[in-house]
């Protein structure tokens, strides 16, 4: 992120600032770990939640894109998505909204994990006349979704039931995998590639293609890219990255593209410097506050936050009434879903609002 | 809430539903408290940010509002609000934006606590051709904003300096009171009024009607309405309460009248049920969990939560999938500003979406 120039843009804060070359950079910087390993790369959608931005990740090679909801979805599809992953579970009434989406030319997937699901699928695949694709979501050790590595034959058996159901491959996230340790992170792989091996090669006979593995989030990307099991990697956070990738050693701090420009609003003098910008702005969803510089890149300690205020430890007695500082979140993901809109600037041309189309889209 | 009648809206989930009904009653009570005590209400519109409730407020006895942002002051507004308190600290553009607001009839009040801020208001005042109305934000104790108490005196000359702007009197707000024990609330409060009685005195002569004292939030208003120095009460969550409210004893689980609908879509038989909701619908910007409730009132044990997942301990073996779950957030005011819009219901008529329009407002 240029600091100075996020700093000086002409807007009233708070505001959520995106630096679009260095976006374009990290864009740059996955999709060729993706290619130098001969790996699709599909991003996930929900950092940023801006179509204009997965298109961007198409153009430079991406294969489409994950969404985490089926309002998601949508949002992708009417702005120019063609092709999407849903990798979550989803139930009821939803599969109905997926299949119109499929019979409107969205080459979608939906990743399933219990067979009541598979079901409702297919019945809506039925009632549109169309077939639908599915990747059995494994738990490899998140321990949230994902149908049991034991159970994945119910799956099977599920999706074999169902002629209008095509079994494209399995997805096994590793979200929980983020360890600063890059070795300690490969070791975690190893053991995840064990558990999913068993399970290629058994669902390998009841899928038309080659399976799909999709795997990896931003912490493990580059190692599944090695990975002779992997043929997926759906990464979200490193468009934008956040101060927690960059202590888990994803990125330097000049890689994190994305924060929220504020102002001092009150002071203590020689003690405390107000900011109009709080947790209502920037997210604390990890107990964790952001980073928070000044134009310079002098970083200032955040000593409290509250949510429309963040309170930093003054320098010195000067007064800071009217400076600007530069929040970066730890959190991207949840951060830039507070926002309607962002602001994009490239240090040259004008800048422009881009609105979050995704923002809030919950269902 | 009426649990059951929440859970059986025919909307997709997640979805947010406020009870009209316990809300009414949520209004009404504070409302009392203030009667009976002879004080104004002026409530935070930060909790719900809909003009419509705001209104509600006012058509129950309430004098206006306050809001934290001039962009929510914008939207209380244009929503048909024409009181309006901006209780916190503003500085620099924003300031011609709200002497507009006051050009075009709104009753408007600005908290203020440093000098720059005085003299940009007074500018702006001149250049509309405006007075403008000015309570001095004095800080008691929750060390964010606000003048400290020995320093009032500069703001005085400050205001006194400027013949465009009007002296009404003192904002003191404790939002750092929120001990469950009322006994030590109370406390603190003598505390407080022993910090502002010479405040009001100093102040008098310069204030050309009584001098407005408006203090107190949720957990400390009724406590405020009966001291003889408060001349108006500004609380903001009692209007939907929440579970941290419970905590400290403000309310029941009943009054609690919004929360977020979310359905099972996944599960480990016999283990974790796996909610389509997570942190981006229910705020843990206080490190807490949402309480979770099945239809019947059932509470669940939260296991963890994730961007889009809640994790709950099952209590038996039985297939969760499809099921629907309400989760009564820790914090109203983080947790309503995730949503676009909510759903209103009153246990007998058509619920209806009602748009949070305020939201986002960040500016």
């Amino acid at each position: 992120m240029d600091y100075l120039k996020a700093l000086n843009l002409p807007f009233d804060t708070p505001f959520m600032v995106v630096d679009i070359e260095w976006t374009r950079k990290n864009i740059r910087k996955m999709q060729d770990v993706a290619d130098r390993n001969g790996k699709k790369l599909r991003p996930h959608s929900k950092t940023h939640k801006i179509p204009e931005l997965s298109k961007m990740e198409i153009e430079a090679g991406a294969v489409g894109v994950c969404v985490q909801k089926t309002a998601e979805a949508e949002i992708m599809f009417y702005g120019g998505v063609k092709n999407i992953l849903l990798s979550n579970e989803t139930f009821g009434s939803k599969f109905l909204r997926l299949g119109k989406l499929a019979s409107m030319g969205c080459d979608i997937t939906v990743a399933v994990d219990n067979v009541p699901a598979l079901d409702q699928f297919s019945e809506v695949c039925k009632q549109l006349g169309i077939h639908g694709n599915v990747l059995i979501d494994v738990n490899i050790g998140m321990n949230r979704c994902g149908v049991e590595p034991e159970r994945v034959d119910s799956l099977i058996e599920g999706i074999k039931s169902h002629v209008n159901l095509n079994l494209a491959g399995i997805m096994a996230y590793d979200g929980h995998v983020n360890d600063p340790d890059v070795r300690k992170r490969e070791e975690e792989v190893r053991a995840e590639e064990s558990i999913i091996e068993p399970i290629i090669r058994k669902i390998r006979p009841y899928c038309s293609d080659d399976p799909v593995v999709s795997v990896g989030g931003t912490p493990t990307a580059e190692i599944w890219a090695k990975s002779s099991l992997a043929t997926e990697l759906q990464p979200g956070t490193y468009v934008y990255y956040d101060v927690h990738c960059m202590r888990q050693n994803l990125c330097t701090i000049d890689e994190i593209s994305m924060g929220v420009v504020s102002m001092c609003t009150s002071e203590s003098q020689g003690d405390r410097i107000v900011l109009d910008a709080g947790y209502k702005s920037v997210a604390i969803d990890q107990g964790v506050y952001p980073m928070v510089m000044d134009a310079y890149g002098n970083e200032y300690k955040v000593l409290s936050m509250s949510e429309e205020h963040t309170v930093l430890k003054a320098k010195d007695n000067s007064s800071h009434l009217g400076q600007r500082f530069l929040l970066l979140p730890y959190h991207a993901c949840t951060t830039t879903d507070l926002w309607d809109s962002a602001y994009v600037f490239d240090g040259n041309n004008q800048p422009y609002s881009l609105p979050i189309r995704g923002r809030g889209k919950r269902e």
